[in-house]
């Protein structure tokens, strides 16, 4: 008899169809005699509707305000969720963050989990009761109701599988499962039966969308595993573990696309000590996340950067930038937000020598220009023109062969 | 400076441009130097749609995950009202029910307040900063959420004046105030100044739909002033106060039509030690309300039984009646759906002899037949038919010059 935690997210708790469909499957595990705590995110488009509603009311929105007004969605989805299962017979009760112990920081509208305390959701699973746990909301440390951010049922479900000592987190989700690569893009991707920790997080970071990257951190850190699976069939997901003996030696496990990012340019910065330090310090002091950073010398006592943002925060880190490019004398800020990143993600690289190189030939050989470059032990990155990024998709997901398995 | 509790309904709070309203009246008390502390319900037919969303998911709806959605509502309009406030540079917090120190018995759907502890709520009055605390919920003694019942905010607002010690209770509705009678009916009704805190309690126990009985329960069992005034208005509506040395001496306060009562008789029933006793306590284990109970003897040993009870209690008082009726050996059971109730109320009756004579005499020579007759200190209430209801309304609205002020 084991214990799983399963997480619904919007999609698969939109309407009252869609929550008896989430019931049969707790009513199924329970039929094999194994035990459930679900976790439920807001019902379909809920928390966008709630958004909306805010910046009818008011241009002024305190974090404190707008988590007590968000969570409310997750409210009515555990309410409804237990109605649903006592339906069917299945005896159940509905927990918010707070009376499911979770205790973040006072980061309103994107706070951090300090610690969970699940014992009331223990009391529940040993009266052999099904508890529905609220995605995305916890208490304060002072004391107020606090929301985890978008996304954050994930990291809710993986915190809480960890808090109990589940056998499992399953992240239902509305894709099947972790895939070589986007299959919008790349008809020949094929899902990926089990994947490390490691890659992963890797391939969250540069753009894959599910889960969430919080969620596998926290799976990661306390050996949590996942299974990223599809709300809407039966069949197995991808599985998410320690690496693995017996894993396929694919060197390449995925090629993760992605276009939420923008370039920024300075050109012709002097090359002094702190000047670098200073301008991502400052894009810290305003919240951007610099992503990828690249430096060249262009000529002697100067040099380029270039870094990349998330789109919507390309107009914040231009005005930024070129306020200290002016103070300390640099030529040109350009930026550019028609760019595309791909990258190569996999373990089995760090001890294969030539990724880079089969990558860099792959693009060329189709005429795609690389901009920029970074890399990790088990990653590669490439900006490219937005234009080309499926191109440059398709090519390296044939280039290391991830539609043969 | 005095501090205010005012609590608004939910047509005050619909939508954003009520809630700007709702904001602007704060900051004309706040201006006149006094403090606030709101108490607000769902937003306009919130609760209802909730309801409705429960019924399409299940047939099972236990009390404990009704609470927890139906509370989801007055959790939006809190939030939301903060940031009106915000946006008009009023600094706001909001707080649940549990927050704001409500502690209720494990009733759930109709939970009863036990002990306000509103620490939370005195300290950000203290800092200047308006509360704003979500009504008609709180947390129970094995700390489940809870609902207090519709229109539970009057009673949230009353009892939170009273924890607080503010100064007074201001009910904000869409009624300019207590009525001499429903104005619907009516046109001579006039607006009541002032009146006690026993006459409002029997007005609402005989069909006076504002406000809620419980509210008025609390406000005189903790002598809490309140003013139940206009949402929409700057007018001052009705105070509410322990009787005054300097009140108007009128008789009669006010005259209140009720149709939502109806009427059931048992008759020929054994007159024996017990029987009356046994019937109520049978209606009692079925949550029946009976309201009225009226006996007379009709021939030596035996005797007819007359009550009304809420119209949507009918069928199953006529079912338990039934039953008992044909166990004792009653003759037959008759229920009337389409009564009315009319009562006059008023302090001054206690000590002027004579207005039930009053009372019948107009109703007798308005050809309105009286069916029962129930009186208190300071009220006396007759069943009619319900099609006479509008006409012995008037007639007596006229009779004890009501009209006059």
């Amino acid at each position: 008899m084991a214990l799983f935690v399963q997480k619904f997210g919007g999609t698969s708790v939109a309407d009252a169809t869609r929550m008896r469909e989430v019931a049969n499957q707790v009513k199924h595990t329970r039929a094999r005699g194994d035990d459930v705590v679900l976790v439920v995110s807001a019902m379909g488009k809920e928390t966008d509707q709630l958004l909306r509603l805010a910046d009818e009311v008011s241009h002024t929105q305190p974090g404190r305000e707008m988590d007590m007004l968000i969570t409310a969605g997750e409210r009515k989805s555990i309410a409804l969720m237990c109605m649903a299962l006592h339906d069917m017979g299945i005896p159940a009760d509905s927990f918010t963050g707070s009376q499911a112990g979770f205790l973040t920081d006072t980061n309103h509208r994107n706070a951090k989990i300090l610690e969970v305390n699940p014992y009331r959701i223990r009391e529940t699973v040993d009266a052999g009761r099904v508890a529905v746990v609220a995605g995305a909301q916890g208490v304060s440390t002072d004391n107020n109701v606090t929301f985890l951010g978008r996304g954050g049922s994930d990291t809710t479900a993986v915190a809480l599988a960890h808090g109990l000592g589940a056998d499992a987190c399953e992240l239902f989700t509305d894709v099947s499962g972790v895939f070589t690569t986007d299959p919008r893009v790349c008809p020949t991707a094929r899902k990926i039966p089990r994947i490390s920790f490691d890659e992963l997080l890797e391939m969250t970071a540069v753009g894959c969308p599910k889960p969430v990257m919080r969620s596998v951190e926290v799976a990661r850190a306390y050996q949590v595993p996942l299974h990223v699976r599809s709300a809407f069939t039966w069949e197995p997901g991808t599985w998410v573990v320690e690496q693995e003996p017996d894993m396929e030696k694919a060197i390449i496990s995925a090629v993760v696309p992605d276009t939420s990012q923008a370039k920024v340019t300075v050109v012709h910065v002097p090359d002094k000590p702190g000047v670098a330090a200073n301008l991502f310090r400052l894009l810290a002091n305003d919240n951007v996340n610099v992503d990828m950073i690249v430096q060249n010398v262009s000529e002697a006592g100067h040099t380029d950067i270039s870094f990349t943002v998330p789109r919507e925060q390309l107009a914040t880190s231009d005005e930024v930038t070129s306020r200290y490019a002016s103070e300390i004398g640099a030529d040109t800020v350009s930026t550019d937000d028609s760019i595309g990143r791909v990258s190569v993600v996999g373990a089995g690289m760090a001890s294969n020598p030539g990724v880079a190189a089969t990558m860099f030939e792959t693009l060329s050989n189709n005429g795609i220009n690389i901009e920029m470059i970074s890399t990790s032990a088990i990653r590669i990155s490439c900006v490219v023109a937005e234009a080309q990024i499926d191109a440059a998709t398709v090519a390296l997901h044939d280039a290391f062969e991830l539609d043969r398995g």
